[in-house]
């Protein structure tokens, strides 16, 4: 059984920026991650980090995957599989069997991609469907893609896609696309984006693979025959550690917390994408404050105990 | 006149988030500023803005501002010495005689360097009196000098300065120094550096410059020869804007922020250390952080125009 003061569950730039904050503070604490950067390292191009012009989302993760080592954060890389509440702590059980015990937590474990619920969907994971442009756009060299959605994520997914790709529908339910305009001048601007305005996907079809989909615009049925779907409509937090720790939440499953990242849970903070502060801004940067402003948190409640 | 749809006044790191995130929006908007990165450029070593492992304020200060000019932001160096509201609008008037008329405002104006009130302060400025270590250290090579306050910005001050000086005090009217334990650690081990705890400053000497300065520790005044001192007791607003546009602040003069970053008064949104948001936890990383969620704020409430 490890021991620890604090122990804090993802490493995306939250729990990061979280670790950095401990580690100048001397906390006595554990970072729990399986994937360092977290869903920010499926970005291709991030332009909106201040002081980097342009970098990519696995090369900023690198960098504050650095710093964290520079720091010499004591870091397991693994799932957490249960936390117990036992007395005033929490024992924390991960995927490696380790166990840790730790007096407080900060929750970073982001959002999860969302996912259309549709037949076929699972089935063809890796065969045509994905969930991130970045990672598997090369396989779609000289071939014809779908994106699904029109917010940033599903904008700077379709920009990418037509790269590589020979031609990009993007399919969205509304009659304009959101998110930062200068994504949306681009594919404006871009011959092989087609938008399919007001369009929902009905059907996904295929024998061994993806074939074809099934969309319905504007009340018209349309049959499109595609190599490759991206689905980008959006991602929810993961509830799994959030039952545990019967944490409060909003409709959509988002953690309540306080200005000082504190949480329904006595000793339970949460940061990043996973919360409700920031205004709902779910951005690299307000992951990072957050995780800063959690680490704090815990830092003083430390020097009273 | 220039017309905006927004004026970002402020150039500190919540300035210059906003801008970034303002020109990926495309919003039409100006920034103005007469220090790129603000405060910020006091730090001679920042160690814990996410993906920095190590940088000094002026670099990361030019990292932020170098994003800025490549996305093309109208930028004015000035400063503002009027603002006055007119219908829906406002007229903001800058030092270089120049108005602009702005249909929103992003207050970033960060704050200043409190000062200890005492007679000579004010005199003896850039003649042994000194707010800033960063930019004045070099002047003291091995002379002798004091540091008031004890607070990170204190800490890294008197570490600061005893890679130069013969002998630094470090002065604080508490038994303890507060903020990040790797600094305090680092003091305890510096044998240039004298803590001297539960002490206040109660006069400031000499002739054409600081000679020496009275304390008070645990009831007993001493003087002390130095040749310099750095007072880094904190800082706070300066008041003229937000009196200007009357908004309402806490006791502290910070300005009281809602969690979309709007004020007090509709279509002016406040970034950075002079809010009372991010649980008034005053860093790089929580100015950026408003900064981005106030030039979001502006972007909807353009779309809703």
């Amino acid at each position: 059984m490890i021991k620890k003061d604090l122990c804090i569950i993802g490493s995306g730039p939250a729990g990061l920026t979280a670790a950095v904050y401990g580690a100048r503070y001397k906390i006595d604490q554990v970072l729990i991650g399986n994937l360092d950067g977290g869903l920010m390292t499926t970005s291709h191009k991030i332009c909106n980090y201040p002081g980097e012009t342009e970098i990519s989302g696995i090369d900023l993760a690198l960098k504050m995957e650095q710093q964290v080592k520079s720091l010499e954060v004591d870091k397991i890389t693994a799932n957490v599989i249960d936390i117990i509440k036992s007395n005033d702590n929490f024992k924390v059980i991960l995927s490696n069997s380790k166990e840790i015990e730790a007096k407080n937590i900060i929750l970073a474990t982001g959002t999860v991609h969302r996912h259309l619920g549709l037949e076929n969907e699972e089935r063809f994971l890796g065969k045509g469907i994905s969930y991130c442009a970045t990672c598997d756009a090369m396989f779609y060299r000289d071939k014809i893609v779908a994106v699904i959605g029109g917010s940033d994520s599903a904008n700077t997914a379709a920009l990418y896609l037509a790269n590589v790709a020979k031609k990009v529908y993007q399919i969205y339910r509304k009659d304009k696309l959101r998110g930062e305009t200068a994504w949306i001048d681009q594919i404006k601007k871009n011959d092989k984006i087609e938008v399919i305005y007001n369009a929902e996907i009905k059907k996904i079809e295929g024998a061994e693979k993806l074939e074809s989909i099934i969309i319905n615009e504007n009340g018209v049925e349309k049959n499109l025959q595609i190599d490759g779907m991206f689905v980008e409509i959006g991602s929810q937090p993961d509830r799994t550690l959030i039952d545990k720790l019967n944490l409060e939440t909003d409709s959509g499953s988002y953690i309540i917390t306080k200005p000082d990242q504190s949480t329904s849970v006595d000793s339970v903070y949460a940061a990043g994408d996973i919360t409700t502060n920031s205004d709902s801004f779910r951005q690299i940067i307000t992951a990072c404050s957050e995780g800063s402003i959690a680490a704090k948190s815990v830092f003083e409640k430390l020097q009273k105990d």
